[in-house]
């Protein structure tokens, strides 16, 4: 016999009754808002051409980098779960993270999904080996139906707004194809350099940051093998974004560590970078010289600008040379904040008009670093819990860590930063069952009123996204 | 209608029922023991001449950078506040912070002044907008009173003893006015010497540490431009701060680097950076050696050495040069202690006379660095959780991480470090709380007898204090 | 009169009813299981001979670091324990203990101690000076008894396995008398080659790696200063331990740092440490390549690898020439592994077929570094809350900050880790109790199905170990 999947209402809540009790009202004041998603990784061309998504592998599994690490961890092969491999029965790979569902145990992936399958598939039992089968027809079986299309579902799970995330390179066509298209969604860009930025860049194609330039040069007609021609692109191409409703850049640097060069410098360290003949010193100075940059073209065209640094990229070199990037292999380092971004707050730290968001992979800087440096400087807010602390205990670890110091305003909201579209409603909804159960217990501690606790969950919810993002 | 300002008796306690009875009793027992204040930054001035503390702005707001850092964190310019701004409405002022009230929701900064509204100056209304010139006026006329002048507080805030800290520069004539007055209240001084082991230093006026060793000089009528006259010029200025009560000196260095030069290396050494023709590395291991030139003068004098490292000071470079030091933009760094202290430990960790109290802003540092050391070597002990720690989250977690290996008798009680006078007794009144709430969690998961949380409740709030310092 | 000692059936539980009472059934079905240590410091010669174990002060206090390390952090010299003392009387040094029974209030070690009063002794007082002589007496005489024989105890604390740990020079002797003894119980051995792999080991009796090399090639009749001889030794030696029942190698190297050096390269550099002739790098630097041999003889041979990084040892120097090696005087440091695996794990991160387990003393990796990297490679599991974190407080921040991403099946279960023998049932009941209780709060805040909490606990409890340890 299936054991049952159902949700419980309470879930996530704190066990104590009386603050149970609290977050419970908390939270139904805030679970039906709308949804804000300010940063994120959802393909524009679900929403342009609104076409089904096929089968529950190529939906669930075969993009989930959070779902198929942990499978790979323990010793499934990436090709057996259809990673480059189209070969692949999707069946049988669904069958292998069936049977291992229990790996998921204790991870947000396990809320996640099964949400996604009781809420988005109405299914009424647990994954395991036994119900591989049902699940993979059940899900494959909507996915073909009028109600899974990427539109029905963007208007079903009640997203406001939601922002892409693209490269200066990008056409964004697929951005107006929804635009032209007369539906309502509002669908929105970011601004995400990384690839004419990092010296170091490397696609999955084997292209780079040189054959970048190329195309940024002929994309915007700057000659942006010059400085003053580079800077030009990319004031154009920000000007674009804006037009097709981007309100922010995005910055996924290894650190946070930022430069302030004299003209001069800057245009000979671009020299060099540019020519391809730079050391790792050379590719890390430009990438910190490009914030302050970034952040001054901020200060001129409004985009808010967020940095997202700590990532060792590509981890495993074997799965990178033969699955390409964003496999699972992405390992958080320690981050240093406090000397990284000096030059850039030396310049623009007091300016009201500029807004930074900072996130963090290393925890050690919520309390030590992140929550002074924001509860200090008028330009800096701090992202919410990112990655792998978007979790219920990484969650909790953000507030504890960073309300203290840096208040509850200096913070902007939940961050879904998804691709899997499908848990977007989850993700969501888990932020505010623990938002509402953390502001519970600091009403139970009576260190904060009812009210202003009533207030907190609509702002955490909803309000701070939309005023941060400027959306 | 203004909301009523009510602190409820359980606040703070932990919410589970069976704990919060637990925490009750023994918060009871300790929450009207006198107050042991041995490190702040109270003015000695306030007790030697008993002055009217003036209004609300200027006795809350423009000294506490708790509070205004938020609000310049949110927009507010400090000159708005009053800072370096004599000009400014001090109604106005207090208005900005009345109507931003908010912002302060979940802080420590939040209870303390809740207190000092409800306990001090008897206000049952919420602060806020509304509320904002009853304020003003209530404060600004009590503090007019006698009850508000500042030996009435001291005594009804039932202080058994308070430490101001003074650079050795300092002629302690406030310190002698309030001894010569006939008061009875214990304050008394601390040896804090940055001005004159810090080759970096630099105050408001531009004065630096070369100046003052020429101040130092005439003070002590040594040469304290040869290293025996300077390291006699301390040994003389820490005799007389001991005559006029200090127990205990203070160091707040950028790291807690120690070293153990030979003689002829720290005279060389000194030479240079007295001759202000030194690099970063000499001043830091001139700092580095001072540390360990202290603790053999504590070994003397009976000193009591209170290390402070890890802030970077004044990060805010525009906010320094208008407002000057201590205006809220000092930021923690990341902060190493096992290499640093093996230089001071090699030599003095083993001397049972020798008492080194170490503070920390990296909490990091205190399960992986801080406990492991104060749990072996004798000469160590550990301050409470510091500065932006100073707040119910930053205490459990200094218990959580601290307790397990280094004991609570390794730790020193409670230090309110203000210079905010009013909040001290909330200060202290927090800790207990906090500290009541962590022992009965032990209690009711049968970690520790009920016999035993009471001795330690009384242990934390009163005598660790007092035996840690010689009070 | 002497306060009751009564061990409460529901300590370490959390304070809430509802999950104290999930907990309590969680832990209801494994607290009678079997107990598996895959990796501690027992002594062979207590099963091998099984002779009497001596008096109280013997047993308990000389050789347990966590104890001796409080003690002599609050100023009791180590001689006066009896440590390096044989003329001090046991009695009067137990009292000495005794009387500072307070200061573990809040410690492991108060929670193991009397569990081991309570129910190895059967001892119904608490330890104070008052009962500092009945506990000496009622100890001691116990201990002369048959039944606290080494063996007997080993059979009554229901002990399935238990692993020592053996240098390569050791013979294994003990061993193999335990074997030909006749007496069932399976003691094993693991390989910890830190003698013969670290340039900078030194030994109590002054002896280092260079005369251990020269040992080494005697024993193995390999020629140990060549670079395949000395590789070929440790291959002989592993075989020879593995036939004597070792199933895992373990690495105490002070950092986590690995290399992957050509053939040319590796043996150029033992040729410089192996002469005697190196710097601090080249030291590093063969230890780092000797984790990679030594990954690459666990593929061969299919011995676990544990990597243990991290401690800082012998930091009191005075301790270290006075008493020697693990005196208490250990502290650990920030540990990096992001960048320190990558050599290792370029070459072998991806094969299935090899286990590392991964150990901290920096708890800020856990999240960060330590829970990504084992939820990614196949090669990667976590070792559990290590030394100064196996405590109550170290378990649980354990599990909140690597389940989440690398889920409970990257995990390995408890390991004891001790030479105190006695304590090792209580160390085991305390992890399953911090572990029911962990799963209980997921269950009550419906994160967790409770038949999936029940798996969980007999797998933290018992079949994990077994797994990774392959017992």
């Amino acid at each position: 016999m299936p054991r049952p999947l159902e949700l419980h209402p309470d879930r996530l809540f704190p066990a104590d009754p009386t603050v149970r009790a609290i977050a419970r009202e908390l939270y139904g004041a805030v679970k039906d808002l709308p949804i804000v998603s300010p940063h994120g990784h959802t393909d524009p061309r679900w929403f342009a051409y609104d076409e089904p998504f096929g089968n529950a592998t190529d939906l669930l599994l075969v993009p989930d980098h959070y779902v198929f690490r942990m499978l790979y961890s323990q010793g499934i092969a990436l090709e057996e779960l259809g990673l480059r491999n189209p070969g692949v029965d999707p069946r049988a790979a669904w069958r292998l993270f069936a049977e291992r569902y229990p790996l998921f145990r204790g991870t947000p992936s396990r809320i996640w999904l099964d949400w996604v399958f009781a809420e988005a598939f109405g299914i009424g039992v647990q994954l395991s080996a036994e119900t591989s089968d049902l699940y993979f027809d059940t899900i494959t079986a909507a996915l073909a139906t009028e109600a899974f299309r990427p539109r029905a579902l963007f208007e079903r799970f009640n997203i406001e707004v939601i922002a892409t995330t693209e490269s200066p390179l990008d056409r964004l066509e697929h951005h107006a194809a929804i635009r032209s298209s007369g539906w309502q969604g509002r669908v929105i860009t970011a601004y995400r350099p990384d690839p004419v930025i990092d010296p170091d860049f490397v696609d999955d194609k084997g292209g780079g940051f040189r054959a970048n330039l190329a195309a940024f040069s002929e994309l915007t007609g700057e000659d942006c093998l010059s400085w003053p021609g580079y800077l030009a692109a990319h004031r154009q191409r920000r000007a674009f974004f804006a037009a097709m409703g981007a309100t922010s850049t995005d910055h996924g640097h290894p650190t946070a560590r930022t430069a302030d060069l004299s003209t001069a410098e800057a245009e000979a360290l671009f020299r060099k970078v540019s020519a391809g003949d730079f050391t790792a010193d050379d590719a890390e100075l430009f990438r910190a010289q490009m914030l302050t940059e970034m952040a001054a073209m901020s200060l001129d065209d409004g985009l808010v600008m967020q940095i997202h640094p700590g990532a060792f990229r590509n981890h495993n070199a074997k799965v990178f040379a033969r699955f390409g990037r964003d496999k699972g292999a992405d390992i958080p380092s320690r981050t240093e904040y406090v000397q990284a971004l000096k030059p850039l707050l030396d310049r623009f730290g007091n300016e009201k008009d500029l807004s930074v968001i900072l996130f963090t992979l290393d925890e050690s800087t919520y309390a030590r670093e992140l929550a002074p440096l924001a509860g200090h400087y008028p330009c800096l807010k701090l992202g919410p819990a990112w990655w792998f602390h978007d979790s219920p205990e990484g969650m909790k670890r953000f507030r504890a860590m960073t309300t203290e110091t840096a208040g509850f305003y200096n913070t902007v909201g939940f961050n879904d930063d998804t691709r899997a579209f499908l848990s977007i409603p989850a993700r969501h909804d888990l932020a505010r069952r623990i938002d509402s159960g953390f502001l519970a217990g600091l009403v139970a501690e009576h260190r904060l009123e009812d009210w202003e606790a009533a207030e907190l969950a609509q702002d955490l919810a909803y309000n701070l996204a939309k005023k941060a993002y400027k959306l």
